[in-house]
This record gives C-alpha cells, structure tokens and sequence, in this order.
C-alpha cells in the first residue's frame, strides 16, 4: 500500500495568500455593494511595458512560422537571455557572473520552493523573521523543519532570526550555527533592507562557518538608496557561499507572464562537489524551460525601450509607496519600508493582532492588506500593505483608513 | 558546514538528451559539411497552429492593456482552459473528471518529475523498462531506488517490468508489489500501447495491491485504435488509483510554449488523507501557474479551429511515421510502434549495441536517433526514431538509411 509524504501533514493551515483569497471572497459575497481595494498580494496592476508587447508579438509570429519556429528550449535557456542578464544584472555592477551560471526558470516561486532539493534533509536552515512563507513551508515539505508548535508560531528545527523594530529590521547573526541561510532583501514583507557592508558581513559569516546563503533578490529594482547592495556578488567572497534568485515579477510586472533566473556560481563547491552541476542536473531532469515567447519578453527587459519604461513603472509603484507611507503617518501609524522596496509595514495600533487588524481593516475600510503574523511569528502585530496597486486606488484606500 | 542531498551523486552519468546533444556537437564539428538529420528528441517541428497564433496575440495584448492585464494566475489554472480540457479529454469520453480536479502546469517533464514528491521516500516504485528517463532519475534524486549496479544498468530498489518483443511490450505484473507504478501509454520509446481491456486490467491490480498508478499520457492523441483508452479514466475504479499526466508538447507542438496539467481525482485518497490537496498544496506553494498567454494557448488547442488544424498536424506526423516504419521494413529492419505514437522502435542489427548503432547510423547516414539503452536496460539492443522531422527530413534520412 502506496503512502504519502508525511511532512505535508504538518503543515499548519493553508498557503498564507490561498486564506486571505478565502478570506476576502466571504466578505465580498456578503457584501456584494463594497468595493474593496486590495493592497494585500504582491501582485501588480500596471500593464506589459509596450517594448516587452513588441517582443512578445514578434516571437509569437515566430513560433507560427516553420522556418522559425522553436521547440524545445536549451535546458538553462536562451542564450540571448542569459547574456542580456549577466551584461546587464551582473557586469554593468561589477560582479564577475557568466552567462552559464544562470539558469532561466519560470519564476522565483519555483526556484526559492526547489532550491532546498539539491541540499541534504539534515541541513539546519536559517530565516528571517518575519518572511516569504515559501522558504519555511518548501523545508517542511522535506522533513528537514522537525516540529511545529502552535503556541509559539515556530518549528523547532529552524533558526529564527527576528527582524523587528527593536534591531531596526537588520537580521542578527544567530547563536546556532545554520547550513543554509535564506535572506529576502530588500525584504518581504517588512519593506527594510540592510546595507552593503552589513551584506559583506553576511557574506564572511557565511564563508566561515560553511553555510551557504540562498539571497532572494526579487525587489532589487526599487532599491534607491546608494548604500544597498543590488547583488550579494558585490560583496566579496559571495561566489563561494551564495545562490541568488531573481524575479521578473515585480521590476517588470511579470506576475502573470512567469520569468526568473538563479544565479549558482562555478566556484560554489561542497567538498568537490559542485552545486552548479548539480542545479543544472536538477533542471535538466525536473523542468523543461522557460517558453520561447517568455524569455524573447524577458530579453526586452533589457532594451533601451524597455529599460526606460519599467523605471517608469517603478517610479509609478514607488509614488504610491510614498502615499501609503505619508498618509499612515498622518493617520499617526509607525511605518517601515516603502524607501527601497513596494512594500509598506506597519505596526498594528491599540495592541490589535495581525489578524484583528486584516478584519478591522477589511471590514471598516474595505481594504485587503496582509497580516504580518502569516509572514513568520515576528510578524505578529504588524501589518504589510503593498504599493502595486493603481494610484487612484491607493490613494482611494489611504483616504479610507484615515476616516475611520 | 551544509551538506549536498547525496542522491544526485548516485546519477550515472548525465540526463540522456544532453550526452545526445554533445555527441552530435562533436560530430558536427569534426564534420562540418555533413547535413545531420534529428530523429532523435521527441521534438516537435511544425509551427503552432494558425488559430493559437491568433489566441496568443490576443492574450499579449491583453496583457499590454491596463483594463485586460493579467497578474498571478489561479494556483490551479485559469478556469476557462480547466473547463475546455474537462469537456474535450474527458467528459466527451465518458469520463467524470471535474475542472478542479485539473491542475495546469507549465508541462509534463515538471510534473512528472514532481509528482513523486507528494509520495513518501519508502514507496517502491515500479517502471516499464524501457521508459522515459525522467520516472526513475527523479526517484533516484528523492532516494527512493536503492543503489546502482552499472553492469546491470538497474537500481536496487525499482522494481523493472520488462517491455521486449517476447512479450510484445505488454507490462506484466511484477512479482513483488510495487506502491508506484508509472505507465506512459501509449510508450515512449517503444511507441507501442496496451489495449484498454489490459489497462482495466492494471487498474484493478493497483486497487487490489493499493498501488497508485502515475499514468503518463503525454502520446494519446497519437491514439488510432479503437481499443485503446485515450485516459485512464475510461477504465472502471482508476479515479481511486490513479494520477494522469497530459502534455500539450505532442498534440500542439507545445514543447517550446510548455503547457501540460496533472488530474489528481478527489477520491484518490491514502486513508483520510486527499492526494489532491497535497498537490493543490504543492503547486500553491512552489509553482506560481503557467503563463495567461500560454494558457489561452491551450484553450484555443481545443477550439472548432484548433482541433482541425491540429488533427492535421497528428496526420502530418503519423504520415512520417508510416515512411519510417515501411522504409525500415523495407531495409529489413525489425521494427515496432508507429501505429498510435510518433514513435519507431527497432531492433538493432547484428547485435549491435544501442550506442554501437547511435555511432553507425550518425557516421553512416548522419541521422541522430535515441539508443533504446538510454531508456532502462531492457532498451538495449533497440533504438528509437521519431516522426516528429519534416516529411523532406523523413523521407532523406530513410533514403540514407536504405542506402547503407
């Protein structure tokens, strides 16, 4: 008799983004004349950059035509794509990363959930607290997390590093030694990030005591200040101890068109084992590329055009950022974030818990936000309202939460 | 210090594809006036069809639209193609599949090399031999094989069930009771298949043993017999044993747009606990859906349109697989399939090993196949050729191959 994988048994509750969708369906059938704002999910509302539709058009004519036409992408993808990311991501930074270190997927979702595969079950991993749910749940998914206890939010085999107002969001180096250390930065969901040298510190961390760091980038293109690193491969020594992750979703709206890269350097070694090879096994086994259309779309990221109207679109993103921001102080909130990434933290008033909070808020303003608590236990008491939304909504919804 | 998960060291050697590619790199080097035919990978070579060229400009523009764009996708699919594919493969079958028990993914590689992950590490997984190399290689890298006997080419812990011309590449059940069992009907590589009363057969068997069978049916369009099942789903009880896989790869040429689902039945259950909701879960957690360009792709495949352009497209291959079949025969070849798949198997001649005749037919008439060694050890001795070329590519390469 076949049996299942267990640890899915001890997942508690359902995905974080699934609740808050069932959540908001039930308040939205009861009362069918709200209109509700969402500036919950990360998800984007401005359109596919003209540049990025060109290329997309282009490449589906392509795919009509036999002389063109093409099926089965290279295993890693397109080379096109590849040196348009190492030029531009990595050269033009100064990191030294080659075209074939970077392996096109189908998003940072994929990649941060299966990222954990090609490392042994008995490995100890490290989070920020609070954090993107999928680095906790996809270690559980393989046994390696141990216990979940219901009281305190924690698994008792993962290294919690708090990120809270009182260490002003700057993850310390924990008492127990991690093997894997994810770091979301600039972060989901706080909105904080740390600075370069703190990255490089890190980064020594990491190399002296053998971890290796799973750097998920995916807001790097709202970072504004000039002291923050936009790759882990600024600091030195980062080719022997990190994995970077990076998404199309949030600096060109890729949300629904689904296209991301991890970055596994050469020199990132266990013992002689190359993790590069195996990551290339891993995909060459398990995925079967990104489509054609999708990364011709990805290249046009790249474009001059392209370039210059997605930091349109982020500039747009951010300008709703700044309304949230200004618009909670006003309301007298204690507000993070918002400065080099969309996303806008907030710390729930009269002792409210996350939860209490998502209601207060659904019910009286009618706007979805997210429960810091879903995001790891740290969380708890705080609140994320995202700026990706339209700026008529966002200004809508700010007007909103100050009335009430 | 972290540890690799040291399954993957256990791989021999690289996934089969890529060790093809680089031989043919190298003989293409070494020979650069030689025109190399390719009837090796399962390629696709006529474009997309007419009417899922027009749904895909559609959707891009709709996507570069502020009032149509689309961002993350239902976790499980876009309701409009899990309806088409629950009306046309199923329902207009007989078969009493629901669209939520449809899950679409970005293609049948992923989720046939995901879905063991759902299962625990202890199951015992059986095989045809030869198959598709990804079932085993992604068992392998969970730990579920045992270990690795290079003479033999067969691993401890996976149960083989032989497919020969002796017992006309029809699966028995194996002596000892597997919980896994994958069947890919019709075959690949042996392009042969199993008549719907003998699949009744093995689904009455896993009911009986309390196996789950993951049935791959990625070749059903290819289907020209009345008696054989187009899903599983049409033999009586498979809906409390078995998973089935669809691409779009070979019945719309989708290997470069990548689109396929996964049907996990709600009364697929391991006692209380729902297969379904653990895959629902596992896509929710580390899969953030197949693009909404690509999934109007899928839905215009099942269009009035579509399914004309389509149905002469599948004529188009199968006339190339009669030219392979009746040339080869011609030549004095053994020669099975061809009859519902794209796929040629042949008997290799004068004891030729698999990889002998891979060198033979290269040099010879620089034709690339696949060495049927490739695919379990029970492929040694044959090789495969698929219909998916040209008819021109076809028809030269069978005027080469007469020729030596």
């Amino acid at each position: 008799m076949f049996q299942i994988n267990d640890n899915y048994q001890k997942l508690p509750g359902s995905y974080l983004f699934s609740t808050i969708a069932k959540k908001v369906a039930a308040f939205s059938e009861a009362n069918p004349d709200k209109q509700i704002i969402r500036l919950g999910i990360g998800d984007v509302t401005q359109p596919i950059a003209p540049a990025i539709i060109e290329a997309m058009h282009r490449a589906v004519d392509e795919m009509g035509n036999a002389e063109t036409f093409h099926g089965y992408a290279p295993d890693l993808g397109y080379e096109f794509l590849r040196k348009a990311i190492a030029d531009n991501d990595y050269k033009a930074r100064g990191c030294d990363i080659s075209p074939d270190e970077i392996f096109v997927s189908d998003g940072a979702k994929s990649d941060s959930g299966n990222i954990q595969e090609i490392f042994s079950v008995d490995n100890r991993i490290a989070v920020c607290d609070p954090v993107y749910p999928v680095y906790v749940d996809s270690n559980v998914m393989a046994g390696r997390t141990g216990t979940y206890d219901a009281q305190t939010g924690m698994w008792s085999n993962v290294i919690y590093m708090p990120c809270t107002r009182e260490n002003g969001f700057v993850p310390e180096f924990p008492k127990e030694t991690p093997d894997m250390i994810y770091l979301c930065l600039p972060n989901n969901p706080t909105g904080t990030t740390i600075t370069k040298a703190q990255l490089q510190e890190w980064v020594d961390y990491a190399n002296k005591v053998g971890a290796v760091i799973i750097y998920d980038g995916a807001y790097e293109a709202y970072i504004s200040e000039t002291d923050v690193a936009h790759s882990i491969y600024e600091c030195e020594g980062a080719k022997t101890c990190a994995i970077e992750l990076k998404s199309f979703s949030k600096n060109a709206g890729f949300t629904g068109v689904r296209l991301g890269y991890t970055v596994v350097p050469k020199e990132l070694k266990c013992g002689e084992v190359s993790l590069h090879g195996m990551w290339a096994r891993r995909h060459g086994t398990k995925f079967n590329g990104a489509p054609y259309i999708i990364q011709r779309a990805g290249e046009a990221v790249y474009s001059d055009a392209g370039k210059a109207q997605l930091m349109e679109q982020i500039a747009y993103y951010m300008r709703n950022a700044a309304t949230i921001k200004s618009g909670l102080q006003e309301s007298g909130f204690e507000v993070y974030g918002g400065v080099n990434a969309p996303y806008i933290w907030l710390k729930t008033p009269e002792a409210m818990t996350s939860w209490e909070f998502f209601d207060y808020l659904l019910e009286k303003a009618n706007v979805v936000g997210t429960p810091g608590s879903g995001f790891g236990p740290s969380g708890e008491g705080y609140f994320r309202l995202t700026a990706f939304g339209s700026y008529e909504n966002t200004v809508a919804a700010l007007e909103r939460i100050k009335s009430i």
